[in-house]
């Protein structure tokens, strides 16, 4: 069984829509995903706040993120036909792990969490595909990189891009018919 | 620079001395490391009672537990002539995650959060070598494994086995001069 590798934020995860809400908690503005798509950049970069990433550190900011539409579904269905494995880099974020994992037993109770892995970088993975939102970890892959698309990747043409769950199903349907 | 991944418990960090602490705390019988070894066996095992693996989930149970002799030191000078990755099964143990986590943060500050990784099994890591306790995960590793010595591993002659921290660096020193 071929095995793919599934990274949380951006991807699984609407972590953007967190972040978009804490602003407009604190500041009364309210940013939307399609101006940052437009900018093609990360809130903190939109907004010129560099330290509003900071908020990644605070315990509670990945609990209950709204998911990625369809992702549940497409995980599922993967996970019939693969070996999935979630691949986060948590490490950099000390009080973001039991959020993620009481996230990921909530969402995902089908995949067992032997298969989780909260790590600090992705080039030690051993996988058949990678499906993340950032080029850097796609760039150190050693298997087949998939890019969600993102404001912060939308200049990258070398990767296989896909911009929604319903584009990850449609490519792994034709891997499997191949 | 070649990797090697490091496990945490009975390798860097000395669970079986919290469980012996906990279960002389609870019940009055002093359980002593020899007899472990004397016997092959965990202490849930020596001792009849399974369900002292559940100690496992408890907060704090991986707290401030002490070091194996020699490991700072020693993964200090590794980490001069190898890229070192500390790579542990926590994933089961949802509760050990800021445990370990702090531990790591203060008796290994010198390795970067970045090499952390906490996952549920081991077959997923490209790396050059991996010490571990576990017989199954050397097994599934595609790199050299090193046997770190255990009550539960004595049979095993498979790997090559070392019986402390001094040994590990006597072993690399040898490896370096190839």
């Amino acid at each position: 069984m071929k095995r793919i590798a599934i990274d949380m934020d951006e991807v699984l995860a609407n972590t953007n829509a967190r972040f978009i809400e804490w602003y407009e908690r604190y500041t009364g503005v309210k940013v939307t995903e399609a101006q940052l798509f437009e900018k093609r950049q990360k809130i903190y970069q939109f907004v010129g706040y560099p330290e509003l990433r900071n908020q990644l550190h605070i315990k509670g900011f990945f609990k209950d993120l709204p998911l990625m539409p369809d992702s549940q579904a497409v995980v599922k269905w993967l996970s019939e036909h693969y070996e999935i494995f979630i691949v986060t880099s948590a490490m950099e974020f000390r009080n973001s792990m039991e959020d993620k994992y009481d996230w990921l037993e909530k969402y995902f109770p089908f995949l067992p969490w032997k298969n989780f892995v909260f790590c600090g970088r992705k080039d030690m993975i051993i996988a058949d595909y990678l499906i993340d939102d950032h080029v850097k970890n796609l760039t150190t892959f050693t298997g087949k990189g998939i890019l969600y698309h993102a404001p912060h990747n939308l200049d990258n043409t070398e990767f296989t891009r896909v911009k929604n769950w319903k584009e990850i199903k449609s490519y792994f349907e034709t891997e499997l018919a191949k």
